[in-house]
């Protein structure tokens, strides 16, 4: 059989101890294995310790699964940390919730067509069809979920069916213009990637660039985030920012921040396909 | 006589109306002078003008001055506009309000004697003795006024006192790490330009870097802005940012932040200095 | 009638001299015109004065077009000055000149759906076919001429010939990877705006990215520039830059640099557009 | 005894190979060591593997030292790999190059009193002596050394007699007008750290800043490097930027440049010092 072995790729935390990175590099090299890359980090305020490791086995796939599953255990059993498995041959299914605005789903099918994406494009869910002919011209499956401010409940339980018939793996909000419910993000068997057109904390709700014009800042920003029940609050991923000056419209806020927000959220999108990206208390860890 | 003749810069705002530019322009070429450079922006949303323009006459002194007043009256009277006035040999004097922490006086120390600043430091004044030799080793005259929490009013009285016998014409709180009154700022007979470790609106108050750090934001800031009554909320004149991670301590943030305040802060008062700040409402419009 | 009368931008250089500014902007207000916009900025070193003013006459378009050929005149006649002039409702025909490579192109046609292009895409011109259906999905003509190199100037002559039948008024050429001679941009009756993805003067010619890998720079970057008969040595008229470590492997500089490219290259075509470019000697004037 | 027991830094490179991090963690674990942070990166194009690592053994301060020696040894002889070792408590003795400029030296200083610097500075050697009182105040011994254009090679034995006499172990070229000659470099027992005001390799060789001006560049940069015998060629340790524009006279880019100089200078300083920078070929790996 010719096809290639994937890697296997760990993400790893909990608490410090000593002698962890020579147990996990230990016991990967003596089953054969070969550490592509790892990168550590250990938060000394509350020793807790985080591990990002991708390695090799020249073993057939099965046998690499077995292996990755045994890892696991290992680290759960002995070291007491918590671990997230990937490997490198895996492509997570999206589902792309979105409104009017195109830039963002742009960006992640422009990713996707060039092949930067480790991961594809299951399905388009909006609450208007301006945006059907560009999932189209994709081939992306659309769906088109009205939500009507009365009824809110029956619009995401059947955004929910539609993002687990598809069996979608990450949900990226790509200027979706609605805010979700907490009982939807727990009800959703994946997490939840979100961009926000400002530079957070400042700025939280509608409107960040007509709030930036109107205090007067000097930079604006965009802010891409996990989302939570707490909107706006979530752990953040990535974020950028961008020059503007007193001449500078909120029609010129909108045109820049449109840049921010398509590298911004593309970015952290792919980072967490590449299993860069840790979430801990209100904060992430973001392997480079 | 041969010392040099000074340019004239005006700062001017007020309804827009057509023909401003003709006139000012006409007014000052059929008077022999010779403009230098001139910017203007105008706010469509609101319908104001805003210019700075700064032309020169081959006359003596006391001319150039005359003409100056003249220029101001007919601004007001047939225009209906703000008008600020300045001279480019004129150098402000500066008040400078500090505790313990050095950089940013150091950076205005350091400007003034390179002779980057239009303008001298005529005194410091600090809750803390810390700074003195800082102050002392470049002959700028030292006050300490303590600020003791039950008797602030009478601390802001001395430091009142001490600002207005120098004569200073800008305060500069060079991470003044006290709150001033509002009554403080109105008996001031200058403006106060303030340095803010945070990239604001987010993170106003205290401990910024210790919020930033709690909030796992990417980015951090620091904010140059005219100090009002409204803590953290006057215009802002100048921000800049720099990137972090997630292993970036406080300590860290407080180090990458030394670099951004003291540029930040330095680069404002030299605007203000130069007559490239114009305040309107809660934002200032910065000419370049 | 009721179409939107079109303002008038001129832009103009030439010896400075007093009043410059009085006269323009008294000629535009005694014939009733209003100053929408007007910035300037004279080079002291070689005594040249540039301006870019914006005005509007309420009066019909064919009279608006008279007034302005007759401020054109007053200006080279009076003043000594070239200028150049256009109106707020024209649209540029641009002719894009590509490769195989798709991301400028695709910026571009972006920003021309959005409505963000104060211009049209006439023709794309390509040495290869690869990006036919990402222009024909956009409805823009495709001429396929292959540039062998044996034969560039035939190529070069019907590449000249396409474009002059389209009547287009500016070239872009959106990573086209040929280059093209001397005789080629002086037939050519339209000026040429090239990306090249390095940060000029450093790292000319080809594969700039595998340069910058190889140097171990730590920020790469990529300059948008007029053609001119000097590879890489045309008037800059728009560069940015972004981080990069001894991690970057080269296709991760080529993927970062696309971004860079895309933003630096559409964005130095809209200032062309708005007519906010001014060329003078190898530099550029770029108005904001 | 009470003092603090150092930590132990390694930097490593050498071919790659299965099990090297597995060997170093366990080599460090079975004795008892606790590794602290550890960072590596390979080089899959030459097959290079890197790695800074750090740790602690609860040993006194000489136990500690043999254990380190032991260490170098075990990656020289069994894995074939070139190792520099470090201890936590260490401080370099820094020797300063300098003209009449002051900002690098004046950053140097700021950052060695308020404790950020892990190195002392030693001596200053000068061939001008405007800088002898900034030394002075700050306490460190000056030395004037003429470098008459005839007898260059006289004034370098000088300086080389006075930066051995002090034990200087990083000498640091802060702004530095003279060129060294491969002699001195050679005879030099210490690496030497320069700072060119360009974004190298644009604008090598004398002032930068007029030919960043000619060029019409709408960025400038400054780049601190280690010096080899080829000018403005050695391996790139630190580099930053800043946006100019047509307005910008040279001494505007000389003004903003200083802050970039000193504040991208001391950082490679503080990186060199914190044995974070590893040479290779004509590049740099820098471990954050």
């Amino acid at each position: 059989m010719n096809t290639p072995i994937p890697s296997i790729i760990a993400l790893l935390h909990g608490p410090d101890q000593p002698g962890i990175v020579a147990r996990i590099s230990n016991w990967i090299f003596s089953r054969g294995g070969n550490i592509l890359d790892t990168d550590q980090y250990c938060d000394f305020e509350q020793n807790v310790f985080f591990q990002r490791v991708e390695w090799m086995h020249h073993e057939d796939r099965a046998h690499v699964r077995r292996l990755a599953d045994a890892f696991a255990k290992m680290v759960q059993a002995d070291l007491g940390m918590r671990v997230r498995i990937g490997f490198s041959d895996e492509r997570a299914k999206l589902g792309v919730l979105v409104s009017k605005i195109p830039h963002c789903l742009h960006e992640l099918i422009y990713r996707w067509q060039v092949g930067e994406l480790k991961g594809d494009l299951a399905c388009v869910v909006s609450n208007h069809r301006d945006l059907e002919p560009l999932a189209e011209a994709a081939k992306v499956p659309f769906h088109h979920v009205p939500v009507p401010r009365e009824n809110r409940a029956a619009s995401e339980a059947e955004q929910l069916e539609i993002l687990h018939r598809y069996g979608v793996e990450l949900v990226v909000m790509a200027r979706y213009m609605q805010i979700v419910s907490a009982d939807f993000l727990e009800r959703l068997i994946a997490p939840v990637i979100n961009i926000h057109h400002g530079f957070l904390p400042a700025f939280p709700g509608s409107q960040p660039y007509h709030q930036a014009h109107t205090h007067g800042v000097k930079i604006i920003g965009a802010t891409a985030h996990y989302a939570t029940a707490n909107l706006d609050e979530g752990p953040i991923i990535a974020q950028d920012v961008t020059r503007i000056n007193h001449r500078s419209s909120v029609a010129d806020l909108i045109r820049k921040g449109r840049h921010l927000e398509q590298l911004v959220f593309a970015d952290a999108v792919q980072a967490h396909l590449d299993h860069r990206v840790l979430v801990y208390g209100r904060k992430t860890v973001l392997f480079e």
